[in-house]
């Protein structure tokens, strides 16, 4: 008996759920592995230095869109939210909510995608759970992705870090993710296609953090509510102002395009594959340059500075001149998007 | 501004999502807690022992029913993975995926109820995710659990750890959980309401662990495919045979009667407050009187016994004396039940 759609007896726990762990997903998640059932992983607790935890959810739609799909994106992001607080992603655990009716080849398009990511970020998915829910809930797979990392430095990086005089650096263009959703979704024609950025950053955070230590103050991934609620938090946990420079900012045109086809702005837009980096002014050519030399950050540029401040604000020196202010974004201009 | 229902700008990721955190769930959860927003968090690890990692994301349907809710359902049951693992559950993670339109009394009663179960437990919610789904996609409510521990005894308890000549000891009444859910959802009028028996065990196991130590060979919670399932698996890990004794198994009447009025199988029917003990028979006993003293092991029973055997089978000796094969469930009678 083959199945080439789920059904609810998929996530009812009895033999079809087996089936479908042992025939479908295991093989592409864990090739060669023990197809152990136990309901933890066990692990060997790194040394005697600190952990890193996180978690997130992917509700993404269209589940595959140009430049990248929800496995990728789940992997990424909880790889990310590890490497922002300076921690080296070790292990991850999968929570699949799937829709009755999924296809099959969607989820296993869907599983390679999330072992590929996992490979290329030298993370491994050591624990998970499926669910199915009824069709018309669930909007065909849901993914939570767990994580946990090594911490690398102390005191690691963190949104309290940033202080007066520090260079804020971004480390490739805004608005690649976002953008690649919602034109996919409203079905824009455009000439040139544009990319997610979507891709684990681990890699190359945990090398600037192991090559310049604590002088990183602060990392962020810059995903819901985009580089502008990125800012916003930055400036309120480490009670500083930020300053940017509009004509710094690296943005694609025809990412600029569509979010003035929109009505976006690019400030707000959500990003997979970039970080925002605070350190010191002094070092921050040096940071730009050791970024550049990796495939993700070759276009990372210094884009602002952090001043003092009573008032936690985000500026923005726009090309013609003059300054406003970043608002914190409301949030509803994209949902659905990571 | 007040809010009373959830919008899908509360999952945007600005500052409505903010608000929402930090005015409805973080007082709840982390009261007097820094709300530090940053994407992992950060943990002391726990010695040179090994960590135990699990997750579990929970759709039950509806949220609330006799004797919990999809809260208390989430910790109890990512503690409870932990726990039959030989792991001190210490740390857990929370991805909420919630429906426009939640009434945000709701979303309350149900933190208040994970910040309850994670007391009792003697856990913490280190880390979280909060995204919103359109009306209709999400069911009210769906709630990931991610959780670590330490690892108490090695070699751990496995399902692979089972031998033949071990007794098989249930800490409690089976079939508990999927009766209080179905006999809500079908609006069942019955004289005494059957109880699901959702609560986390890791006191209770955490302490038998403890004083026996590696004698405790297999633990699992009878969850999603119930007694029937959990036996499976633990036959298959262990190339063994297990036969139940159906007369010692211990079922409230009302919950047997649910069963045989909707035409279930109770060893099929998910528990969410028992676990399948396998260990020495001449340690049998003491377990069992060790069980007792605990208020979720006050029933504890010996209910069978494991046997060599070239066939990983699952037998039953029935009340009439007759023998019968346990099937593996097919897993469709009780969709959406944890």
């Amino acid at each position: 008996m083959t199945f080439t759609s789920l059904t609810l007896a998929h996530g009812g726990g009895g033999f079809r759920t087996e089936r479908l762990l042992r025939e479908i997903i295991f093989p592409i998640l864990r090739p060669g592995k023990s197809a152990a059932m136990d309901d933890s992983a066990i692990l060997a607790a790194p040394g005697d230095g600190r952990l890193a935890f996180t978690t997130d959810s992917f509700i993404v739609s269209p589940l595959f869109f140009p430049g990248g799909d929800i496995g990728r994106l789940a992997v990424a992001g909880t790889v990310n939210d590890l490497a922002v607080v300076g921690a080296k992603p070790l292990w991850l655990s999968l929570g699949l909510i799937l829709e009755e009716g999924l296809e099959i080849e969607t989820l296993k398009a869907i599983c390679q995608s999330i072992r590929a990511t996992a490979d290329e970020a030298g993370v491994e998915i050591v624990t998970g759970d499926t669910k199915v829910v009824e069709r018309g809930k669930g909007d065909g797979c849901y993914v939570n992705t767990s994580g946990l990392g090594r911490v690398l430095c102390e005191p690691p990086p963190s949104l309290a870090g940033a202080r007066a005089g520090d260079a804020v650096i971004l480390t490739g263009t805004l608005g690649d993710h976002g953008a690649a959703v919602v034109a996919r979704r409203e079905s824009l024609a455009l000439d040139s296609p544009v990319q997610s950025d979507v891709a684990p950053l681990g890699r190359m955070l945990n090398a600037l953090v192991e090559r310049f230590g604590s002088a990183i103050h602060t990392l962020k991934d810059p995903t819901r509510g985009g580089m502008a609620m990125a800012c916003h938090e930055i400036v309120e946990a480490s009670s500083v102002q930020i300053e940017l420079d509009e004509a710094a900012i690296p943005v694609r045109r025809e990412v600029q395009g569509i979010c003035d086809l929109l009505g976006f702005d690019v400030l707000e837009v959500a990003n997979e594959g970039k970080a925002v980096v605070l350190c010191a002014k002094e070092i921050a050519e040096a940071v730009v340059e050791f970024l550049a030399g990796f495939n993700c950050g070759k276009r990372a540029a210094i884009v602002g500075c952090v001043v003092t401040s009573d008032h936690p604000l985000v500026l923005l020196r726009t090309r013609i001149g003059g300054e406003r202010l970043v608002a914190k974004p409301a949030g509803e201009i994209l949902p659905r998007i990571c």
